[in-house]
């Protein structure tokens, strides 16, 4: 049993039941080390074990030595399979996770399995993963490096001729040369108006034919994510870009300044939101300060108005405030920040003053 | 409203529901052409409105002219805009996608609005998505062609240093200059003992060094996804290989033949399953033989041996059996497959016979 299956067996008491029924894929990873998918895992004191198919009964072997593994044949139904699992593990009580799995999954369920008492759990594991371990600080650190090191040598050769997709595809190809899989999630490439959508992707607009440009973009190193986002301007920005600019920034580093382990995660967003309250600018940031990163691009805790996460040393999170002004270019800058024992260690040190928004074409 | 949207609306008598909450984030796509996540649509037959956060704004009011759109303020918790946003529509069943919606979201949701009766459906927008309409279907026959023209482009390259992961990215480079988004799901290009791996990834293995090699892949344009597999064998085969392969063909062609409108999608499987029970092969046929490609890589109807769907015209699945020898290589030889009023038409035309399966490196 690992460190991170043993911490799950030692809440059963106290979540009061026998077993944990682990159908969340993220999470299944997380405990096992498993990286495909369709596959769920039961854990109780006793025993751990694995459901899965044919497709992966090799790649179980080679990723998770050790572990009992039960293959549903293809004739069988998935129910009945679970059935025969769950049923055989003569286990009374069984925790599912009631946040990921479905209404009409669990009354399956209950209809076959009639004897066993479900009780709904939300976020236990997801509890776990928010304190990420010395290894998996190492590899977040890695992706963000990674991942700035990418956009550097892209912005080295950018042209006006470029368009937003040519960008995606050259960081991608970039992120990969440098060992990494790919991106983490799919990169948001606005030129422009584009800028100002805060969840755009890329498309065919040529940047030379737009002041802005905001680029938000991700590695994947190992199953694990870094998130960043930077925002331009070509030559010379205007005041209205300039004082944006500034206001975002000073909103970011404030945040940052409140981060450390026992602050309530809406005071974090509060110390983002009063800087761009005060500079007028409140009404244009329309989404939550932050949010964790790891095997998932987004999860625990949540950085928002109306959040009450707490933090604690380990966590790693965005913290990306941003304004977008409709039709014209929006500003996001986003750093992936590490809470530490005293404070916090701000992972990713790509440039993002004044002058580092400026770029030649 | 769309066609779509009325059809889901002609349902809700026979529901006995006032209102469809649609929460899974691909039927939001299919209804509304809304290409954002994490935003849900109520639908009644009086009015349909989506609800979405303010990242999202400009994006609706592009991409869904005419739909009205109510955008939760960064204060707002989900569950309290979500209460109003219902509570407001003046509905007393509303029906909700139980095989989609978590066991805690639906908890939530009866806490909050305790005078709504919550009426559990499945697949109820599922069973309209596995009939495609004739744009659709000329969508994915693009995807098809994009993702056949792409393969061969690649193939007629290959030298012996290239590794499974180089495949994988020069695949998804010429997918995007043939102008589609990139894969419709990470590919599986297996040399030699990955091609055993049913749901193997890519790695760094030389294709050299393995005398066999499996490539799935498909292309995601414009949000569908084509989805194909074909198995190589680098000069001669020996007669091992050939025989494995002309009995995957063969149950692939065997399947393939038995798909027209009215069939149980048990009988297809059972088709395929047959001929390799005759080759002596069947246990090494250890997953289902294929599913619907549509919106989503996996959707419905499901083919497999325990599968009582069944076929209709307009459907397009997958027709993919497979063999796998552990620490040798595998085989599978997979189509994507429209029914149509009189039987079914092979939407894929990439050669799968006995001499196609040769390569020259």
């Amino acid at each position: 049993m690992n460190d991170r299956i043993r911490k799950l067996v030692d809440q059963l008491c106290e979540l009061q039941v026998d077993a944990f029924f682990v159908t969340d894929e993220v999470n299944v990873r997380y405990l096992t080390g498993f990286t495909g998918d369709s596959s769920s895992l039961v854990v109780s004191a006793d025993a751990q074990t694995m459901l899965s198919d044919g497709r992966y009964k090799e790649q179980l072997d080679e990723e998770c030595p050790g572990l009992a593994v039960e293959i549903k044949s293809p004739s069988e139904k998935p129910i009945d399979f679970c059935r025969k699992v769950l049923g055989g593990c003569g286990v009374q009580r069984i925790a599912i996770e009631a946040d990921q799995m479905s209404v009409a999954r669990l009354g399956e369920l209950k209809q076959h399995l009639p004897a066993v008492q479900w009780v709904e759990t939300s976020g236990v594991i997801g509890q776990h993963r928010m304190i990420k371990d010395a290894e998996e600080i190492e590899i977040l650190r890695s992706a963000v490096r990674i991942n700035e090191r990418a956009l550097e040598s892209i912005l080295a050769k950018l042209g006006p001729d470029w368009t937003e997709q040519e960008i995606a595809y050259e960081l991608e190809a970039t992120i990969r040369r440098l060992g990494a899989t790919g991106f983490s999630f799919d990169p948001i490439i606005g030129a422009g108006p584009g800028g100002a959508k805060p969840h755009y992707r890329s498309g065919l607009e040529v940047i030379g034919d737009h002041p802005a440009l905001l680029v938000d973009w991700g590695t994947n190193l190992g199953g694990y994510a870094s998130d960043l986002t930077r925002s331009f301007h070509f030559g010379n920005p205007p005041s209205r870009f300039l004082s944006a600019y500034e206001a975002v920034l000073e909103s970011q580093l404030a945040a940052i300044e409140a981060i450390r382990p026992g602050v309530v995660a809406s005071e974090v967003d509060a110390a983002a939101r009063n800087v761009l309250k005060k500079a007028g600018l409140d009404e244009y940031f329309v989404h939550g300060l932050g949010h964790g990163v790891g095997l998932q691009i987004h999860e625990m805790p949540r950085l928002s108005a109306v959040s009450d996460d707490v933090l604690a040393e380990g966590m790693v999170i965005t913290v990306e405030p941003g304004v977008y002004f409709e039709g014209e270019f929006g500003i996001r800058i986003e750093d992936d920040v590490l809470v530490t024992e005293s404070g916090h260690e701000v992972l990713s040190q790509m440039p993002k003053g004044l002058d580092d928004c400026r770029l030649i074409l």
